[in-house]
């Protein structure tokens, strides 16, 4: 038996993780839920799981499940979140916290139940970005599990899977190139939200659709997988592979290379991890079809064109409070273009001016993250919210 | 310390086996070798590895040796053979004989090295398409190793390493289509041994070229892969590649697939077999660059086109001695294509014919396979070769 903390159920990740879970068979139980806005399918989503907890940051849906249902505790904002992930209802079965929140809200609620030995599922980025060298000594303090939700991690786990860290030459994380690839810098000026949003590959959050644009999603990937395989930069390599077939790669040191593919579909990453270690029939779809796969290219990064995945790169090296200070620029600069407040490459321009501002701290404590963070997005919001 | 018995020595895998054991470091002792004609690459393979023991099948070569070398030991032809699989000269390392002859020659010096728990590195896809009912049974009453150095097979090895076999979907093997993929069966028709050996990936012997040429090659590693894995017939699928950079794959039944991918250079399965279960750091080359790599094709494999897969598959899951049947015609219709005296397409007339016509055993002895090969070789000479 599997208990389930599922932390943001009625985002992207979050519904296609209760397909995942309507899919298995009964060994999976669904302890508790977090959500923010989407009450109606919260409600859907407490009906047919039953959970014995539900967390919310908005006033009215508290109010309003409160009253609906006598029988679930119903907790609210940060404190309801770290209550979530660290509740117990049951006695048998593995703890898994699954960490589907956007942004880095994910963070405190992460560390607390890794310190109950809990399994925790990542498919929030931002908190090993920002709290990786505090999350990585944990999980290896409480001797827990800390298992990747994201394609492209999923795909490099599952790469090594049975294989030696040492025998690993390089990490080689795919990208898509986001909504823009085929746009020089000249031709990214003017582009909107509207655009970006049109994104080829996959169906998601509008936050993470404008990273894949600027290819900051992908340094935050770049660092994320630092921190989850424990591999130096130098031997992380990022690659533009268009069609999103192949979710990643590990070369060894031998010059074979094993790649991870499958269709551009999360549901695949969320049951591997879900069921992991073992391998469950995904009942969700047809396999990958190779017959009507015309081809798969690939083509060199342009950190020219991307400069801010040479940030990311930078900022993972410094390490300290400068992969945190990227971060939450990065949040509010992305917020800000969503809004239509800033262009497409003031993006750039915001996370420049506040890596190079913010000055770094080695070995910074959780209150030293969380208050640069709080730092930064002030300085983003007052400064460029026009 | 490792013990290499290598079976093979000047052949295509031989070469290459010895290019790579020069880039190992001095835990591995090259023991003994066999070769044909071949008397100068002998000679340098002996006078820079200093084997204990040399086996050939060519009189002048024998008698060559015997006067040069007072401290070798030289034997000659089958029995030779089986002496060079099975002999000791050391105590200390693990036992390994890599058997990399062409056609079945392979089959008993395999089975008694076998017999001594030697470690088996298998690049004669022969002994088991012919013997491989005999040869897994035997692997597992004698609990030792058989490997594979074969790319496919190394990579679909690779890509079931550290998972669990009832897993399994699906094994996908690649095939680059052969030297003639872009013409028609109509085209087939004049086509000659120096338009084969025209294969555009790989650098291989002339009889494997012909064999991926007709797709047999591709049929004989599908047998090869059924009893190396275990794995039914109905699970093992083809599939056009033609790059020949995906060197295999294994889907998994949570529709994910893993792939192995490397240049084309037989000398990375090579040095995989020989330090497995170790990666050293392959020296040989620069690995695969995927800046460069402009796309990786797919195509259905049309079984139309190339009858003689379809048949392989019947043959496989009929057993028995049908594979053997199967194989002996086909090396000896390879022999007469090679040396002009039949077309192309007469491999498939003559490959039908033996098929049908010889009865099928179940469960046959080793001397009823050697037989059977025997009475097919005979018959294809006797009625073909005009």
């Amino acid at each position: 038996m599997k208990n389930i903390y599922l932390l943001g159920a009625t985002g992207s990740i979050g519904t296609q993780t209760i397909e995942v879970l309507r899919s298995l068979n009964d060994s999976y139980r669904l302890v508790s839920i977090c959500f923010g806005n989407k009450l109606d399918e919260a409600i859907k989503i407490i009906d047919e799981f039953n959970p014995k907890l539900v967390c919310t940051n908005n006033d009215f849906n508290y109010n309003y499940l409160k009253n609906k249902y006598n029988n679930i505790k119903i907790v609210f904002g940060d404190e309801g979140l770290t209550e979530a992930a660290t509740c117990k209802y049951y006695e048998d079965g593995e703890d898994i916290v699954i960490n589907s929140l956007v942004g880095m809200i994910g963070l405190t609620p992460t560390i607390e139940a890794i310190k109950l030995r809990r399994t925790i599922l990542l498919a929030n980025k931002e908190t090993l970005v920002v709290g990786g060298e505090i999350i990585t000594k944990l999980i290896k303090e409480y001797d827990t599990k800390l298992l990747p939700i994201d394609s492209e991690h999923s795909a490099i786990f599952q790469c090594l899977e049975g294989r030696k860290k040492e025998e690993v030459k390089r990490l080689i994380i795919t990208a898509s190139g986001g909504a823009f690839r085929n746009l020089n810098r000249k031709e990214l000026e003017n582009v909107t939200i509207d655009d970006a949003l049109k994104h080829p590959n996959w169906l998601m959050g509008k936050k993470i659709t404008v990273d894949c644009a600027s290819m900051v999603n992908k340094g935050l990937e770049v660092i994320e997988a630092h921190f989850l395989f424990d591999i130096p930069y130098d031997k992380i390599d990022t690659i533009i592979h268009t069609e999103s077939i192949i979710h990643s790669m590990v070369e060894y040191q031998d010059n074979s290379v094993i790649a991870q593919l499958g269709k551009p579909d999360m549901r695949i990453p969320i049951q591997y991890a879900i069921t992991y270690p073992n391998k469950e029939i995904f009942k969700l779809d047809n396999s990958l079809n190779f017959d009507t796969l015309n081809n798969l290219t690939f083509k060199k990064m342009d950190y020219e064109r991307y400069p801010l995945l040479k940030l990311a790169y930078e900022v993972g090296k410094l390490g300290g409070l400068k992969p945190a200070i990227f971060n939450a620029s990065n949040e509010e600069a992305v917020k800000l273009f969503i809004d239509k407040k800033i262009k497409f490459l003031d993006i750039e321009t915001i996370i420049y001016d506040c890596v190079n501002k913010f000055e770094n701290i080695i070995n910074p404590t959780l209150n030293q993250i969380l208050d640069i963070d709080k730092e930064v997005r002030n300085y983003v919001v007052n400064k460029y919210n026009k």
